[in-house]
C-alpha cells in the first residue's frame, strides 16, 4: 500500500559521498585531537565576517534574500562580469547537484577522473546519469586528453574537473584548460570546480569568460574564506545557464547569515591574503616532512598536500594508525592515487602534532 | 555548440516561488518599516540558540555533521521515535524538493489545494510532475474530500496539505487527517506540512506514527523557533522513506551553526512557550482589528491572520497601498482566498504600526 519511489530512486543503491569525522568520532568513542582530513580552513573566518555573524545573529529569524542580490553585485564587480552570470547556492555541493539535474537525462554520459570528487559522482548517480571515468596520469595530474577523448567517444553531457585539483593538489595552467575547451565535443559542458582557486597562481588561472556557454565554474567560501559550515558557494556561467538554474534552484536554500558573512569576507582582501600566505607555509612544512621521511609529495596549489607513503596497503594502514592516534586525515581509495595520504594544512601546533604522529606511524610501518 | 538542457528543464517556463521583500525594497528604493509578510518570527531566537551562534561562530570553518546525528537523537527522544525516522534538510523547502524527486517520475500526478504553498508547486514543476489542484472550500478550509477524490481519479503519487494551513491559518483536527489517510488511494503519499505545528492545539494534532509508509510530516525551525534565516527543517517518515532520502539528499546542505542552534532551541521549551503565547496575543490583536473594521477574519492556528477585505480587487489595492506606506504583507492570488490579506504577527510596536496603516488604507478604499 505504500507509495512507489521514482524509477531513478528505485534503481539506486545506497551510497554516501563522505563519512564525516563526527561519525568516525562516534565510532572511536572520543573526538579527534587533530582534525585535518576535510580540507577545512584552520585559519577561521575573516574578522569582518565574524563581526557580521555576531551583529546579525538576532536577525537569523528573517529569510535571506532569495536573489542574493548584494552578494552577486559584489562578485560581479570583483570579476568584471554581470550579476546575471552568477548563481549562489548551498556550497559547490549544492550547485553541482543543480548542474547535473539541469543538463542530464537518465542514462546521459558524464566524464570525470577516477578518484575525483565523490559528491559530484553521487549527484550523477542520483539523477540517473552514467558516470564514466579515466584514471589520473601517473604524475597525478588529471589526464585531460583521455578525459576529452572519453567525452567524445561517449557523447558526454558533462566533463568535470577540479582545478586546482582535489585530492592531488595539482594545477592545470591556463593553456591546458583552453585546450580542453577547444577539443571538447559538441554539446559537452566543462565543469571547472575551482574550490581552491584562491590558492592557485594568479597568472595561470583561466580568466573569467562568463559568456562561454560550454563552461561553468564553481567557487566556494568554504576554503580560503573559512566558511565551510555556512554552506555558501557560487557558480559563474553564461546568462542562459544561470537563467535555467533559476527555474529549478532552491531559492531559499542559503542562510541569511551565510550570505552576509560571505559578502563581508569578500571585502576583506587582507584576511584572505594572510590565509593564502599561512597555507603556503603549512604546505612547506608538509613537504619538509616528506623530505625528512624520504618520500615523495605532490606539489600542491591548495590547502593540503598529498604524501606518497609507497603503497595502497601502507596508505590504508597509515590512515588507520593516525585515526587511532587521534588524527583525522583522508586518503583517495583508487588506483594511482591510492598510495597517498592527504594532509590538510593546519595551524602551527596542529601541524606539529600531525607531523610527529605521521612520522611515528610511518616509521612503525616500514 | 552549447550543451543541451535536460528534457524537463528544456520544457520548463521561468518561475519564482516567491518575490522576496528585499526585491520589493529594491523596487521601492527604501527598506520597509514593517516587515510582516513572510510569516517570519518577530520574537527572534531562543537565548540558548543565540549563545550557541556566538560561541560557535569561529567554528563555522568546519563542515556540519552530515548525519545530523545529535539533532536527530534529540528529535527522536522528543517524539519517541527512532533516529532512523528523521531526516534533516535545508528547511521544509529543501525537503519538499527531495520528496518530489524521490517519488515522482515525469508526468506523475500530484494533488494540492489551489493557493497552497508555491514552493511545493515549484518543485513539482521542476521535476516534471503534473500539478493538479482543487479550490479551497468556501469556509477557507482545505477541501479534503475533493483532494482525496482528485488523487484517486488521477492516480496521484502525492497529496500535499499544510496543517495548520498557510495562507489561511485553518486547522484540521486529528480525525480529519485520519480520514484522509483512510481514503487515500493506493500508492499515494500524504505530505503533511506542519511548519506551524507548534501553534496548533496539542490535543488535536495527529500523533507521530513514524512507521506509516504513506505519510511524511515536515517540520521547521523557521517559525516558532525563529530561525528562518538558518535554513533548517526536518521530516518524519518511515525508515524506508528516510533511507531513500539518504541516497539522494545533499549530505552537506545544512550549516553547522544551524544544526547546533536548532538543537539548543529544541531544549528551550520555556522560550518556545513564550513565543506561542505572544503569537496568540498578536492574533487577538489582528482579530480585534478585523472587528473594528467590521470585516471577517479566519480563526488562525499559526503566526498570522488572514483578514477578509471584501474583494480580490480591494485586497490587491490594500497590499499595494500598504507597500507604499512602508508595510510588507502578502495576499493569496487565487479564487476564494483572493479577498484576503495575510498579516504576520509582529511585536507590539509593529502590530500597532500595521493596524493603524491597515485601518487607514482600508478606510480610504471603501
Amino acid at each position: 500500500m505504500s507509495a512507489r519511489f521514482s524509477k531513478i530512486l528505485s534503481a539506486l543503491p545506497a551510497s554516501t559521498p563522505f563519512v564525516g569525522p563526527e561519525t568516525l568520532e562516534r565510532m572511536r568513542g572520543s573526538p579527534y585531537e587533530v582534525r585535518l582530513g576535510a580540507n577545512e580552513s584552520a585559519f577561521g573566518l575573516s574578522p569582518k565576517a565574524m563581526a557580521v555573524l555576531r551583529s546579525e545573529a538576532d536577525r537569523a529569524s528573517w529569510y535571506c534574500d532569495p536573489e542574493h542580490f548584494d552578494l552577486r553585485e559584489l562578485l560581479a564587480a570583483e570579476f568584471s562580469i554581470a550579476r546575471e552570470n552568477i548563481v549562489v547556492g548551498e556550497g559547490i555541493d549544492g550547485l553541482l547537484g543543480l548542474t547535473v539535474r539541469a543538463y542530464c537525462d537518465p542514462g546521459d554520459a558524464v566524464v570525470t577522473s577516477l578518484g575525483a570528487y565523490p559528491t559530484f559522482n553521487y549527484h550523477v548517480a542520483g539523477f540517473g546519469a552514467r558516470l564514466l571515468t579515466t584514471p589520473y596520469r601517473p604524475d597525478c595530474h588529471n589526464d585531460t586528453a583521455a578525459l576529452v577523448d572519453l567525452a567524445r567517444r561517449e557523447n558526454a553531457k558533462l566533463l568535470y574537473l577540479a582545478n586546482p585539483d582535489n585530492p592531488t593538489g595539482t594545477f592545470l595552467g591556463r593553456s591546458a584548460v583552453e585546450e580542453i575547451l577547444e577539443d571538447l565535443p559538441q554539446h559537452c559542458l566543462l565543469l571547472l570546480d575551482e574550490a581552491y582557486y584562491e590558492f592557485a597562481p594568479d597568472q595561470d588561472l583561466l580568466p573569467v569568460i562568463a559568456e562561454d556557454p560550454r563552461l561553468i565554474r564553481f567557487r566556494t567560501f568554504s576554503k580560503a574564506h573559512g566558511m565551510a559550515g555556512l554552506r555558501i558557494g557560487y557558480a559563474i556561467a553564461s546568462r542562459d545557464t544561470i537563467a535555467a538554474f533559476d527555474k529549478i534552484r532552491l531559492h531559499f536554500g542559503v542562510g541569511r547569515l551565510s550570505q552576509l558573512a560571505a559578502a563581508a569576507s569578500l571585502g576583506d582582501r587582507a584576511f584572505v591574503a594572510t590565509v593564502i600566505a599561512d597555507v603556503a607555509k603549512g604546505r612547506d612544512d608538509y613537504e619538509a616532512l616528506a623530505r625528512d621521511l624520504n618520500i615523495p609529495s605532490i606539489p600542491s596549489f591548495t590547502n593540503f598536500v598529498a604524501l606518497d607513503v609507497g603503497s595502497e596497503d601502507r596508505s590504508q594502514q597509515m590512515v588507520h594508525k593516525l585515526h587511532e592516534m587521534g588524527v583525522f586525515v583522508r586518503r583517495p581509495g583508487v588506483p594511482i592515487l591510492g598510495r597517498f595520504v592527504r594532509l590538510t594544512v593546519g595551524k602551527t601546533p596542529e601541524r606539529v602534532a600531525l607531523k610527529e604522529r605521521f612520522a611515528d606511524a610511518f616509521r612503525s610501518l616500514i
